[in-house]
């Protein structure tokens, strides 16, 4: 017979899932209700308004799909495009790709604009393949979790002007409730995102919003959408409109981000962000202290996911697992082509914190020195300190 | 800003979710770990071996999908679905009608045998629909519950011999748990379940096993699965052999499936069948000395899931608000051809008791007696204490 479990307790610092707040974890441990009792209905619209004070959007269709963040990815393709679709995807790193391989699999007519991993797209070089291709959805990530990278938007909504019949879908996983995700004042059109990152709530669920323009090709399509789970015809009817059932809403993970978007409205997403941003600062001057590196340059660089190289001769398995057996602390490898060649460093939610901050580098410290790298003592501590200092 | 939400303590007794054990709900307060945390990878073990006891399988591939039961039904189709593959899809119930649609958005050639609602069907008919249409695939469902119905399957595999070529693929969603599911002796290839019914753990996750034949048909296919997040050639290496990255398992969820398998382990599947045996007899004395009548013949009840007649000048939908409000009670109401006409009694895992039968039929026969309809008092409860006392 299996015995209980008892889960050590991790300081989470890779590429999510981040610590859950603990309000948040005991929000699921309250007694469940049916998923069409009038007491759910009332958390289903709580949740619907909170997220789309997140996503910064009016978007009526604005609600968690019931899997993780890939489930919204899929969501996001399997709604809006049909087969032949012209769809152009933005791939600088594996969710990108991630991207490519999804669109294809709904029939789509793709075209990939393949983009230096650690790099940003240029605006320029996007809205040129626009006036070539004229796809009917123009796909990119806006936080590339497998390289830290951040992709401006703010430039698009004038690239997009000029191509109206043109959709913007957007993957917000590792940005959404850490950066700012404006998606009415950015043109976004379609956004997903996941709850296990900056919003700090499990994984499981992902919230997506989509526009009425989005809705309107959706409602305007020849063939039903290819998944019966994913289809926002119907999960819009049991989330805005009719109540009408479509599956067994997940009660109790529902309950979970209930509490944790209550959690980013108390904080306030402004402040939310400057802590996202403080953290992430007194990181860098840590890890550069330290004579270390960050993989991605200082304008592209994600608050919530942190790529450091890893030096010549350290051997990246040893330090994760150093980290993980004697300091409870899990950070991230390299995905795909940057495996061993990276880590991946969290600060997301809950788990982007001073205390984190400082505790990541004085564990580093130690594991590098136990592999003969040489680091002046509490160099990373104190140059962090100093960005915290600054910032009061 | 919106309040604390502190949910009724709701009795569950409609078609799921049921009611969790609370070792389950503090299951899923426990702190996070990574989805690729070595502690996590035991769980995963853990899990698959008692779905594998559950499903009474040897099956390699016996995971949970990181959705509710429609991603199970989902999990199946779009795996074992090829477009232009002949597909049987046997349908009397809303669940039936639903792996039609399924089957449809996968681009099956579809044939469906339409079965009356409330009956099971007979293998007979089956098997010369096998004879004359040779399907690739042959869909049922075990226990509908939408109507309450058992599907006998034990000839199966006597059908089933003379046509190797088919898969068997089997929902199991309001069975698993409950009843008897049978998977290698039945020669089920494909079986699904969701976690909120006879699991009695809250709804988001859908236990499914695939046969080596269902296996070989999927790493055979011409073409990629439609849907990623649902494809078993990458879910299958996450959870079995190589643990690689595909998605970020719903974590505390399954925190809580790994508690709740252990309770069904630890009552046992044979003691626990013969408690929802016990009950649902119960119930339906008490049901019947009320002078209300079932839905389904005796020998194709659901013991999980009772299917009531309304009886003539009773208004459902007050009935069902009356036991809500009054009672904290949840029971459903009919589906589709069924609305107005049946109530649904869910008696599943740790809502199957004697305890919530007898409050049930004492709430109803207050509910009852308002709407002026004629009940001996306690007749209901007196009929099932009788089976109680009997079993004893």
């Amino acid at each position: 017979m299996t015995g209980e479990f008892h889960p050590p307790a991790r300081i989470l610092m890779g590429p999510g899932p981040s610590n859950a707040d603990p309000r948040v974890l005991l929000a699921m441990a309250k007694p469940l209700v049916g998923h069409l009792d009038p007491e759910f209905i009332k958390i289903m619209d709580n949740i619907k308004g909170l997220l789309e004070y997140v996503f910064a959007t009016q978007n009526v269709q604005t609600l968690p799909i019931s899997g993780t963040g890939s489930a919204g990815m899929e969501a996001a393709f399997v709604n809006v495009v049909e087969p032949g679709d012209r769809v152009l995807v933005c791939a600088n790193g594996v969710f990108g790709e991630r991207m490519v391989d999804v669109a294809e699999r709904c029939g789509a007519n793709l075209r990939t604009l393949s983009g230096a991993w650690g790099q940003p797209f240029d605006p320029a070089v996007i809205e040129e393949e626009l006036r070539t291709f004229q796809p009917k959805v123009l796909a990119i990530v806006h936080a590339e979790t497998s390289t830290g990278v951040l992709q401006p938007l703010e430039e698009f909504p004038k690239i997009l002007k000029k191509h109206p019949d043109t959709l913007l879908l957007v993957d917000a996983v590792t940005s959404l409730g850490g950066h700012p995700v404006k998606v009415d004042e950015w043109g976004i059109d379609i956004c997903y995102s996941g709850t296990q990152k900056c919003l700090s709530c499990p994984p499981g669920l992902a919230p997506i919003t989509f526009s009425p323009r989005a809705m309107a090709k959706i409602e305007g399509r020849a063939k039903k959408v290819q998944s019966l789970y994913l289809d926002m015809n119907m999960l819009g009817k049991y989330w805005a409109s009719e109540r009408k059932y479509h599956h067994t809403a997940p009660v109790s993970m529902n309950y979970a981000l209930l509490e944790a978007l209550r959690i980013v409205r108390e904080e306030g997403l402004e402040s939310r962000y400057e802590r996202h941003r403080r953290n992430h600062l007194a990181l860098v001057a840590g890890i550069e202290a330290m004579r270390l590196s960050m993989f991605v340059e200082k304008p592209y660089r994600l608050w919530s996911l942190n790529a450091v190289r890893i030096p010549e001769g350290i051997d990246d398995a040893k330090v994760r697992r150093r980290l993980l057996e004697e300091y409870n602390l899990e950070i991230g490898g390299g995905l795909g082509l940057l495996t061993g060649k990276i880590w991946r460093v969290g600060l997301m939610g809950y788990s982007s914190s001073e205390t984190n901050v400082l505790y990541f580098l004085t564990a580093l410290e130690q594991a590098l020195r136990e592999q003969g790298f040489e680091v002046a003592r509490g160099a990373g501590i104190t140059a962090a300190k100093e960005v915290y200092s600054r910032a009061q």
